[in-house]
């Protein structure tokens, strides 16, 4: 990836990462499509409307049903469903780790049962990276052991360990598969696992990046570990990382929590939060966050945020948002999940805006102190 | 109402209805938003994608929650929904007397539980007219009374005064409401009943028609009856109503039917079927219908209709699409709302022209053709 501008205090970066569907200014927020699609958004709503350059969709979502092999029959993730811009797909590990009651680890790989129907499967570092050539993804993730939280540092050593031997077998595949292929593959990311211990995500950072991966992801954050560990854990690697590199927190993070994350180098996130917070009545504004079911709103004609320029806000208010949510209509979360969505793609915008124009500093100030405000 | 042409062989004519939010190509299909929403589907995809002049909304529903007070407050439907074209809202009586478990009828009105909470609530044919009003619609229904199908003889007579009474009501109510309202109203239409007899349905136009009513409405339709029963029911009255008021076939029809009720002198029809039946897996096409979670189309690459210019059609394959909806998710519905109202649309768009182009004998023919072919 392109590094733009370097911020004068922090770590932060604004920068281009070329993929085969677009190049990317980073940092970037990607929203979450779990089963190929963001839970309420055309794909049109997503591209033109919202101007997302990168999805994230699931790889063992998406290997259970429909199947890789349909997906790549029907010529590969972005023509089945439709979508113009890059596609990042995970690794499977964490949904093996949070979604299958039953698995069994094994040193090749991992054995579990399928949360639809019971049924077994095997993933090996080989085999997810299989399954995201299937699908065509810009950009795939090693297969990684995701630990729960907390581990002792013994569990958490012998898990990072195996999810290392994991990134070496993943990536060898890779590039023997890649430089086979006819059309460009995107890049295969590894992941920094290590639990909440320092030394453990330095030892696993060091090892990966002799690998001279296309990019970096720091993954195992937000399974429950208090908030600030987790930037502890990105401040722990961050500085080991290739600068020429992209890095993605996996799965973060709050709106106040992402200017933090890009403080610390980050240039990529993701969370279901914006998506699932809405449908559950949550609405994030530039004033805080805002429920929608509160008496207060009942004829309340403003939008939900004055200073948005959404669809959701140009056209609709409170009270009819308020209406549709206590009614379970649909259009409730179509017009919530766009508006939260917007407002994450808003906010890294600022972000950029701030480190590209050397404010970012000031930007990150503005934004502690507003949380302080809001307790 | 204009009548712009009329057929050389059937009843059937196009026209231009007016209303204060436009003016409306007829014959015209109106998609059902009950609670103030097309489920699934933005004002803006209404309006700007699928062009739809007029939209129905419940009358019953929106009483009870948010409330017409509320909506009122809220500077009436149009602007509580954001929606810019016109509004039909519906007598609230079919919804009494469909989905209030209990109710007793009056001469002044009838008394009802709530199907939400189980408050008791009072319609007479001044207050719907009233909280219709309160919304702002643009075309306003008088309460009714729907007799189950099949009900004798002497119940549907007395049925069928009681709604001729309240029509009197409801149309002296408004009348009256109107001449002293700053902005202009609609209009207000009142429902023809009498169940399957015809004599009863005569009886009932010939006594509403002596209001000189805005348009008329027939009512009572798909209760359960016998499709052909429906048609029959229209064509005993359509000869008794003035040439120059708009005709409302009420709940019709499957899309095969639009045509007949064209061809028997209909201008105005609603149907939940588009909507309720995308969401439930069954897509209409130029075709016949297509029932999306049928095996044969895992990986089928074509558009759900080949001959379709809906968004849907020209993004997404019915493999996609049958993934969707395989796995619950809320873009399958969206999707298939999308296309079928489309559907609905573009057959009321070549009755029209076939209309005006002197041709819809020859239309009408081919869709019984394909009927008769379709088994």
């Amino acid at each position: 990836m392109e590094v733009l501008a370097e911020c004068r205090l922090t770590r932060a970066r604004a920068g281009l990462l070329h993929t085969p569907h677009g190049s990317i200014a980073t940092p970037v927020f990607m929203p979450v499509g779990t089963q190929a699609t963001v839970k309420g958004l055309t794909q049109r709503d997503l591209a033109e409307d919202l101007g997302v350059p990168i999805l994230l969709a699931n790889t063992y979502h998406l290997y259970l049903r429909p199947g890789h092999e349909l997906i790549r029959r029907m010529g590969g993730l972005h023509r089945f469903m439709s979508w113009p811009n890059a596609i990042l797909t995970d690794s499977g590990g964490f949904q093996v780790f949070s979604l299958s009651g039953l698995r069994k680890i094994t040193e090749d790989g991992v054995i579990f049962h399928s949360h639809l129907n019971g049924d077994l499967h095997t993933f090996t570092p080989q085999s997810t990276v299989e399954v995201q050539l299937a699908y065509g993804s810009d950009i795939l993730m090693a297969l990684d052991e995701c630990p729960e939280f907390p581990v002792s540092h013994e569990s958490a050593r012998e898990s990072m360990r195996r999810t290392l031997r994991w990134a070496r077998q993943a990536h060898q595949y890779y590039i023997d598969r890649v430089s086979s292929e006819a059309p460009p593959a995107g890049g295969l990311f590894l992941i920094v696992q290590g639990s909440t211990y320092a030394d453990l995500r330095r030892e696993c950072a060091q090892a990966l990046v002799e690998l001279n991966a296309d990019g970096y992801a720091i993954g195992g954050l937000s399974v429950g570990e208090p908030r600030p560990l987790s930037l502890n854990m990105v401040e722990a690697v961050e500085a080991l990382l290739p600068r020429e590199k992209p890095r993605y927190a996996m799965g973060v993070g709050m709106p106040a929590e992402l200017a933090e994350y890009v403080a610390r180098g980050v240039d990529m996130m993701d969370c279901v939060l914006p998506s699932r917070n809405a449908r559950n009545g949550y609405l994030f504004t530039s004033e805080g966050r805002l429920i929608i079911k509160h008496a207060r709103y009942k004829d309340d004609p403003r939008p939900v945020d004055e200073r948005c320029e959404c669809y959701t806000c140009r056209s609709y208010s409170r009270a009819y948002l308020r209406h549709l949510f206590l009614a379970g209509e649909m259009l409730y979360a179509i017009l919530a999940t766009r508006h939260n969505l917007r407002r994450y793609l808003d906010i890294m915008r600022e972000i950029r805006h701030a480190i590209l124009s050397d404010t970012f500093p000031e930007y990150l100030r503005s934004v502690r102190a507003m949380c302080a405000d809001a307790g």
